[in-house]
């Protein structure tokens, strides 16, 4: 019969486990399972603060329904999410880089044409901005029809989804690239707001003396048949909490300049997309 | 403005952290988060599979009320409480072992005399035991008027709260030892039992292809005042699972005989106890 102790207990977790398992699963598992016991080990973990974790998993469950979903909030703040994102999409080259997608994507978003808005309400929505330039290959070669599904929150900071003063689908379009590549997206200019703060997630921003908001920005994914999808962000050069992201998502290609003046908007912004082939 | 890069993200976390965060606290979360982040670095965990392991606690979130914790028993099967109940009585010296608590004690167990019955309702609750031994000091002195607080399941595997058959606390005691330190403890042979595995939990253990089953066991509290409380468990060296325990809580100095015969009872099992000083 095993003994079990402090020390050999992850390898008697290890040796229970029947050969036949999913090769994948099990060095998850594993690989999981023998960084907590290191955590515990090295930080002598005691039985009340490992209680007191269950209690703070529980309260999360309690949280959590179809609209909001507070284990993933806990794993932004903690920038597991904004990690995994960039482990998937490790930007190898010169093409732009990924951000996360965020709980609040809706597919079916409404067709645009070229220069069109996603705003339904005027300034009720924020102040206005073009987001224009073009998509292109590591090459530099124009991707004519590649899509561009953008969405963003109005300027209470409030996706169209989470406010029931907002037209469904406001703040959301999906646009297509011209046969030079070009994009042309008129929107609003994104504000900063807070993720939801009432919950544990809120309770770890609070014990770390952090505030909760995320910079203002704006989704997007870009897609072409024959191209890898591109899940992204853009954010704003002159927002406050671009340092301090309550979920560290920020990254320093994303940022853009949102200059004023424009043909009709407040301001503008160029960015040029660089899409990875899926060969 | 921080640039986060798959390798700096740990070290931006924790530089996002003011500096009159609790000690203990920051060691515990900083701690935790770099194993995760190593975790996710090592395995390159992807988004979809952080996802999964996203949806995973939902669920366990969606089970969990006040009769079951599904984090608990996610814990357990992953060996954490019993390590985090190692770590936290890590017995430095000949005192007797602990076990972990597990989520079926009950305060206000019946005041029992010496050699009374836990049982209620005779063969239907199993088959009779005697548990007798002594109660000492880490020098072998007798200590008088130490409490056990004692807790088992019926031979159907259920403990009485969990069981509409059962009456209101059966087969639960608080027992004392007499001047010379004796105690003695009539109860029924434990039987092992399946920890409830139609949630996540169960999902992990039919993932690594391994049974829901607990060793039989008696549960124990000893308390006495000037010592450390003393959380343990006594196992049947005859049980089937005691080298597969589903929560790995087995410590081989807590595994017992059960001999056949004794005054009016079927088996009987010596077991002493030594408690530390809590001085």
């Amino acid at each position: 019969m095993a003994q079990i102790t402090i020390e050999n207990i992850t390898d008697v977790f290890e040796k229970s486990i029947e050969a036949d398992m999913d090769p994948r699963l099990r060095e998850l598992l594993t690989g999981l399972v023998r960084h907590l016991h290191d955590f515990a080990r090295e930080t002598r973990l005691t039985h009340d603060e490992w209680f007191a974790a269950m209690m703070f998993l529980t309260r999360a469950g309690a949280m959590t329904d179809d609209k909001r979903n507070e284990f993933v909030l806990i794993a932004d703040v903690l920038g597991i999410e904004s990690l995994v994102d960039a482990i998937t999409h490790d930007a190898q080259g010169d093409e732009t880089e990924s951000a996360v997608l965020g709980p609040f994507y809706r597919e079916g978003a409404p067709v645009k044409g070229f220069d069109d808005t996603i705003s339904m309400r005027g300034a009720l929505d924020g102040e206005t901005a073009r987001i224009r330039g073009r998509v292109v290959d590591r090459n530099g070669e124009p991707i004519a029809g590649a899509t561009l599904d953008v969405w963003e929150t109005a300027r209470n900071g409030m996706y169209e989804q989470q406010d029931p003063d907002q037209p469904d689908m406001n703040l959301r379009g999906l646009f297509e690239t011209a046969a030079d590549g070009t994009y042309s997206i008129r929107c609003v200019r994104p504000v900063s707001y807070p993720i939801p703060f009432d919950g544990p997630a809120g309770e770890v921003l609070a014990a770390m003396g952090r505030h909760p908001n995320r910079p203002g920005h704006i989704h997007m994914i870009v897609r072409k048949d024959g191209y890898q999808s591109l899940v992204s962000q853009l954010y704003d050069r002159s927002d406050p909490y671009l340092s301090s992201d309550a979920v560290y998502a920020v990254k320093g290609s994303l940022v853009v300049d949102f200059e004023a003046g424009g043909d009709g908007v407040e301001y503008t912004v160029t960015h040029n997309v660089v899409l990875k082939s899926s060969t």
